[in-house]
């Protein structure tokens, strides 16, 4: 059977160049960077190279360039190390709706420490209100954390303008780009950003690794603490192979994003037009300018999301509904809700996201799959049939409530 | 050139076997396991199937196992976890003081937050005073942390001991058996721990993949916010080949470990009796029973502890200083400063920790040429001049001031 992968928002395939790249960290080079033998001294080489790989794509320097396991990891350290080491000078932090549960979540646990979180709305888009944005900046405002593109539905925010405004104020501004870095480019120095998180496993890397970049002078609190890896930033014997990796997966970015994403936007926009030619009461979530180049989110009427699923995986096609913690539910992401998406159409979204891997043939295959997929959805779902019979939506039932229990990811 | 590696207790040489049952993981089961088609739910059986191995080398149940990046960041789990799910109830918690810095660290950054720490000590050989623990303990105290073994002076806790008067005192207790598990058999249950650590990298397994044991109806309070993962104990995507290893590494020390350490115990007693017979005042760190299989700690008098690395990796030998975060250091490890080594002589020691890998022949070499290199550096040393042309020692001198630093194991 075909496999077609098109949740590269989740995870992407690990490039074979970049797995070369790992493999002599495994076996043969298995010091500790921390040792100050040979063996140990390759592997410290291998990381500070990586390091080196990491600041170039993203414009910093090598030393504003931290290690960690994973970008929730590092959302965590900007937004906890952040707080901790700023509490007793204020205590307010903004954040957007549309945030990745890491950093949803990290700011909700600091209200136990006394912080005050403000989440800024976004338009039917996705885009940031700029209006709200500058209302919830106050005197008591040390960070603004805001994401560079939405891996759910795609939206790339207007970071310049963002910036401007938060900096304005000397407020601290923290960029989760995770979903970009690598596919489109990302200048801290311009955008006078002061943390930044990217992660290698959405960038043909290995899983394990990931980084934040903050800003010479900026502080930040260790969240794990221990010895004296990563500038005594974060502690734990470095994942050299994974970060070796990470660093490999920096450089094949800054070499073929631009020829990636072309080909990628080509794709996407098949996709788009395909499946809005193909299927009936079909809506495309997020915006159609400055939107990702891999994705494509679709609420379908009348459909489930996991129904949608099942039968996609069953003709070797796989993708997502909104974020990969969600995925398991058949609620509407938070996402979704924070762009007033309706419930019952929301409850029928899935998400595409491409790679440089995927192929013309594979955008067919799914264009020619996906109608027949949604047809006979529709035909066993009594909405589908009430509104052919009457022309009339019905009200979405009490079995189509959402949201609340996504802010604290625990479905 | 010859190369010996004797520096396990920081790092592990990563085992064929082990390697080979993480490798599936990297290119052809790349999806994320919280994805719902097939391709998710092998990664996410590969994470489950490794959750049961760790929990069967330890006999906890799988829902108390909890994958973290590395044993830091289990420790930092373990630690802050705890106190901040319980800072409402008390806030004393007690360590020893030849832990890790990853809980010396952690519960050095808890004062900030309002908890009372205390230390306590250990004897000359490094076992916990069991009088100065009882005496510590107070109506306050929520947590004790005691390490099982410690990597650097080899000595095991006696553990049903310290249970039994943490426990009757109805308080938490938490082992860092970063160092032990996989070489010494370990109980949870039978043993009354509430919370126990182990890694993957000193245990022949990949690096990045370490977990927690936290027994079941334990309240500790996710320190990585984000997403669902691990029982949304610890948020992040999970590094799939890695805690495959470490399943691996698991079920390959229950199968090996009894064969291992008596194969490492005979090299072990070889290295230290044949040291100290070539070898004049020469001090053994630690204790010799109730001691690690693989830990050999001289503190070796008139010589000085970078040279003596660096003319051993000269001959192709690696070893270790102290704790690996403070082996850049000159200066005389906590560990050691905590057995109230003499300062001029606890500069000059060495730690050598065994793998399953190493062989008589090698011993042999050690034995052979680690002698000479100790010849030539006091043929260098004015201390060691004085001594041999009027029988005394020099007082330590304003150059050998130790310890300070190393409690934020920032040097």
């Amino acid at each position: 059977m075909k496999k077609i992968y098109l949740d590269n928002q989740s995870n992407t395939i690990l490039d074979d160049h970049i797995f070369e790249k790992m493999l002599p960290y495994f076996k043969e080079n298995y010091g500790n960077p921390q040792s100050i033998y040979s063996l140990g001294q390759i592997s410290k080489d291998a990381v500070e190279q990586a390091r080196n790989s990491v600041a170039k794509l993203i414009n910093a320097k090598n030393n504003e360039i931290i290690f960690t396991s994973c970008g929730s990891e590092a959302n965590n350290l900007a937004i906890k190390g952040f707080a901790f080491a700023h509490s007793k000078i204020n205590k307010h932090i903004i954040v957007s709706a549309i945030e990745h549960f890491s950093i949803l979540n990290a700011v909700n646990s600091l209200k136990q420490h006394g912080f005050e979180i403000t989440t800024v709305p976004v338009d039917k888009q996705g885009f940031v209100k700029i209006e709200a944005l500058k209302q919830a900046m106050k005197d008591e405002t040390i960070l603004v954390s805001i994401q560079h593109a939405n891996p759910e539905i795609g939206v790339i925010q207007n970071l310049s303008e963002i910036a401007k405004i938060v900096k304005n104020k000397n407020v601290a501004l923290h960029v989760d780009a995770v979903a970009s870095a690598g596919m489109i480019p990302i200048d801290v120095e311009a955008l006078n950003i002061d943390m930044l998180t990217l992660s290698s496993s959405v960038m043909y890397g290995p899983k394990g690794a990931a980084a934040i970049y903050i800003r010479k002078g900026t502080p930040v609190k260790t969240q794990i603490d221990g010895g004296v890896q990563e500038f005594s930033k974060r502690a734990g014997t470095e994942n050299v192979p994974a970060i070796a990796g990470f660093g490999a997966a920096c450089d094949l970015a800054a070499a073929e994003m631009r020829q990636n994403a072309a080909k990628m936007q080509i794709l996407r926009d098949k996709l788009i037009n395909g499946l809005k030619e193909k299927i009936k009461f079909i809506y495309l979530n997020g915006p159609v300018e400055n939107r990702l180049p891999n994705n494509v989110n679709f609420s379908i009427e009348f459909v489930e999301g996991e129904a949608l699923f099942l039968l996609l995986d069953a003709k070797g096609i796989m993708a997502a509904s909104g974020s990969s913690c969600a995925s398991k539910s058949l609620k509407m992401s938070h996402v979704l809700t924070a762009l007033e998406v309706d419930t019952a159409v929301g409850q029928g979204s899935i998400v595409f996201t491409l790679s440089k891997y995927n192929t013309v043939e594979e955008i067919d295959y799914v264009i020619n799959e996906f109608p027949a997929i949604v047809e006979r959805l529709r035909q066993m779902s009594p909405l589908y049939d009430h509104f052919m019979k009457t022309g009339e939506r019905m009200k979405a039932g009490p079995g189509t409530d959402y949201g609340h229990e996504h802010e604290h990811c625990e479905n």
